[in-house]
C-alpha cells in the first residue's frame, strides 16, 4: 500500500501503488507479479514509467525533489498535480487528441494516464525525416479547443477566476519559463550555452538591439498578464506523441492561464527549429506547409467554435453586438493571438540556440560547421522577427520571409 | 465577548467586539460603557458606525448577509474581508491617502479602521460646490502608488500571483460590476432605470451602435482580463472622504487585479457626471481642470516609480532594454492606460445614467426637465466617447470635447 510520506518509486514500489488503485490494476488485469515495469524517463524533469499488465498498459509519472537532469536544482513536487489538473480539464474539450486520465496520487505525486501504443515523440518522427500532413492541423485543433473551452468565451467568468486560481499556483514552472525563455538569453547568465562560436557576435547584436528587447519585454508582460485560457505551456514537438493517423498532447505539467498565442508559438518555433535543421528543401517546404496549415486550423476552429449556434454559450464575453461588426472584432481578436503567436515562436528558438535546454532537432547535421551555420541562421531569423515586430504583421509574412531562408544557411 | 457565528451587531454587540480588541479599545480610552456608537450606513451594501470614547474614534463596517438597501437581494459575507485585504496591500504604498488598518473580523465580517475627522463625501462637496483642486491630483498619486505597487513592474511575479489568487474571490461583487457596468445597461432589464423619457432614444441608439457595443465587449474583456495591479474597483466620488487638506480613499471592497485605467476611469467618469450635473460655467471649468490634474499627476508618478534609481526594482518585469527606446515604451505603457481611462470613464457615466445604481450629483438641479437635459448631454457625451473610440485618442481629446458641451444641455 501506498506510504504515508514521498517517496521515489521503484518498480516494487510502483506494483504496490496500483494494486490499491482498482481503475489502474483493473486495466493491466492479472496480479501484480506480473506487471512488467520499465523506465522511459526522458524529458528533463521527471520519472516516467511504462506499466504493463496480461490485458493493459500504463503510464506512470512521478514527480523528483530535483531536476531529473540535474539533481542539483532543486524543485517542489507539485508539477505532476498541475499536470493532472490540466489533463482533467482539457480532456473533455480535445478528446482523443490527449491522454486519458487515470489516477493522480496526492502524497506520491504521482500521475497515471493512459499508455500510448505505436506512438512517437514528433520531434523524433521529424528528425527521420517521416512527413506527416495531419499532425500540424491536430495540433491546431488542440490548441484552439483547448482554449476556447477553457477562456470567458467559453465559460461564466466565475469558473475561470476559479481556474485561474489553481493554476496561479503553478509558479515553479512558470519561473523556470519566465527565467529560461524571456531573461537569461538576454543577458550573460551562467544557464545560457551555445557550442558555436560564430553565433557569439549575433548574441551581443540582439542583446543589444532596443527594438528587440521591447519585443521580448513585451512578450514577458503579456505572458504574465494575459490570462486569456488555460495553456498547456510547454507545447513543444517534444510533448506531442503521435503517429501517421493519431496524435496526442502530453506533458501539460506547465500549465498557466496565460495569451492563447504563446501555445501556437511554441508550437510553430519548434518546427521552425527543425526547418533550420533540415537541409532538404522539399522537408523545408514541408515544414512552411505545417506551419501555414497549422495556422489555418486553430484559426478556423476557433471561430467555428465562437460562431457555433447550439444553445447560445454560456462565456461571460457573450457578443453584444451582432453583425458584420462583431466578426470583425472576432478577426481582431484573432489577429492579436496571431502577432503573440509570432513573437513567442522567435523567442523559443532563441532560447533553444543560445539558453539552457537546447533541443535535439539540430543533433541530425553531422558536421559541426554546417551545424554551426543552421544555428545561425535560425537565430538570425528569430532576431529578424522580434527586431521587426512593427513590420511583420501576419504569419503569411513570417513564413514569406522563413521561405526565402532557403537561399541561405546550407 | 465575540459570539461564535455570524449576527447583525447592535450598539451592545459592538461594545462587546471592541473590547475584546486591545487596539481599537486603547484607541477609544475609558470603558465600554462610555463609548458611544452612532450608525452612519450610507453606502449601498453595509452597516456603518462610528464608535467614540474618552481619547478616540473609529469606524466600524460590518457586512450584512443581503444588499442594505434592497434587503431581497442576497448576498454573500466575504466583502470586508476583501476590503481588509486591500486596506492592507495599499496603506503601505499610499500612506495618507486611505485609512490606517486596525482590525478584522473573520466571523463578524467587521472592518475596524481610523475614524476620520472633518472629512466629507468628495461628491458631496462637490454637489455644494466647493473647490479644493488639489483632491484630484491627490487621488492621480493614490493609482499610482497603489497600481505601481502591486503590479509586476514593482514585485516579483509569485508575490503578484498569490495576491491576483486572493482576490480572484472576491467573485460576487466583481460580479455585479461586470452585470450593472458592462451588461444590463445595453440590453432590456429590470434593474436598468431613468425617470427621463427623452433619454430613451438616445439609449435605444445605444444599443444599436455596433461601435459603441464593440468597445464595451472590449472594455468588459479588458477589466477581467488585464491583472495589471490591485484595483480599488469602485473609485467613484463616493468612495473618497476629503478636506481641503487631507484625501482618503475608502471603500475598498470591490477590489480586484485588473486594468490601471479602470480605477482611473471611474474617477473620471464620475467628474464627467458631476461637470453635467453643474450649472455654473465657472465649475464646469474647474472639473475640466481636475481631471486633467488627476491624468497629469497619475501620469507623472507612474513614471517616477518606474524610473526611479534607487535599488534595482525587485519587479518582475524590470527593463532588458534602457535609454530612449524604453522610455517610448513606458509612453506606450501609459497611452494604453489613458486609452483605457477614456472607455471605462464613459461606460460609468452611461451605467449611472440608465441603469441600476445611479449617483446623487443630478439632484441639485431642481428643474426635472432641466434635469433630464443634463443627464441626456452627459449620456450623450459618453456615447460619442464609445463610438469615436478609434478617434479618440488622448485625454486631451476627450477634454475638448466635454469642454464644447458647456455650449448645449443648460
Amino acid at each position: 500500500m501506498t506510504e504515508s510520506t514521498y517517496h521515489t518509486l521503484d518498480a516494487a514500489g510502483i506494483r504496490s501503488l496500483i494494486s490499491g488503485v482498482p481503475v489502474v490494476a483493473g486495466r493491466l488485469g492479472g496480479t501484480p507479479d506480473l506487471w512488467r515495469v520499465h523506465e522511459v524517463s526522458d524529458g528533463n524533469l521527471n520519472n516516467v514509467f511504462i506499466v504493463g499488465g496480461p490485458t493493459g498498459e500504463v503510464c506512470l509519472k512521478q514527480s523528483l525533489p530535483y531536476v531529473r537532469v540535474d539533481p542539483t536544482w532543486k524543485m517542489p513536487l507539485d508539477r505532476t498535480y498541475f499536470e493532472s489538473e490540466w489533463l482533467r480539464a482539457v480532456r473533455p474539450l480535445v478528446g482523443g487528441l490527449t491522454t486519458e486520465f487515470l489516477h493522480f496520487d496526492p502524497v506520491l505525486h504521482v500521475l497515471i494516464v493512459e499508455s500510448l501504443s505505436g506512438h512517437t515523440v514528433y520531434r523524433s518522427a521529424l528528425m527521420r525525416g517521416v512527413d506527416w500532413p495531419d499532425v500540424a492541423p491536430r495540433i491546431g485543433t488542440f490548441i484552439a479547443h483547448a482554449t476556447f473551452g477553457t477562456s470567458l468565451l467559453a465559460l461564466p467568468f466565475e469558473d475561470v477566476f476559479a481556474a485561474r486560481r489553481d493554476f496561479a499556483r503553478n509558479v515553479t514552472l512558470t519561473r523556470i519559463t519566465l527565467d529560461l525563455v524571456f531573461d537569461h538569453p538576454y543577458r550573460d547568465h551562467p544557464r545560457n550555452n551555445w557550442d558555436e562560436p560564430e553565433l557569439t557576435p549575433l548574441v551581443l547584436d540582439i542583446r543589444s538591439s532596443a527594438p528587440t528587447l521591447l519585443a521580448v519585454e513585451n512578450l514577458r508582460r503579456r505572458f504574465l498578464s494575459q490570462p486569456q485560457a488555460l495553456l498547456h505551456g510547454d507545447l513543444h514537438t517534444g510533448s506531442i506523441m503521435t503517429k501517421a493517423d493519431d496524435t496526442r498532447v502530453i506533458d501539460g505539467e506547465f500549465a498557466l492561464y496565460g495569451p492563447i498565442g504563446f501555445d501556437c508559438g511554441m508550437f510553430v518555433g519548434n518546427l521552425v527549429l527543425h526547418y533550420f535543421a533540415t537541409p532538404d528543401a522539399t522537408a523545408r517546404s514541408a515544414t512552411i506547409r505545417d506551419i501555414a496549415a497549422f495556422w489555418t486550423c486553430f484559426h478556423a476552429q476557433f471561430l467555428t467554435l465562437w460562431n457555433r449556434d447550439e444553445a447560445p454559450p454560456a462565456g461571460t464575453l457573450r457578443p453584444l453586438a451582432y453583425g458584420p461588426a462583431a466578426h470583425t472584432a472576432q478577426l481582431a481578436f484573432l489577429e492579436e493571438i496571431e502577432a503573440d503567436t509570432m513573437g513567442f515562436a522567435a523567442a523559443e528558438v532563441i532560447r533553444r540556440i543560445i539558453g539552457y535546454a537546447h533541443t535535439a532537432d539540430f543533433d541530425v547535421i553531422a558536421d559541426p560547421r554546417q551545424r554551426g551555420a543552421c544555428r545561425a541562421g535560425a537565430l538570425a531569423f528569430a532576431y529578424y522577427i522580434l527586431d521587426h515586430t512593427a513590420q511583420i504583421r501576419t504569419l503569411g509574412d513570417f513564413l514569406r520571409h522563413l521561405g526565402e531562408q532557403e537561399k541561405v544557411g546550407l
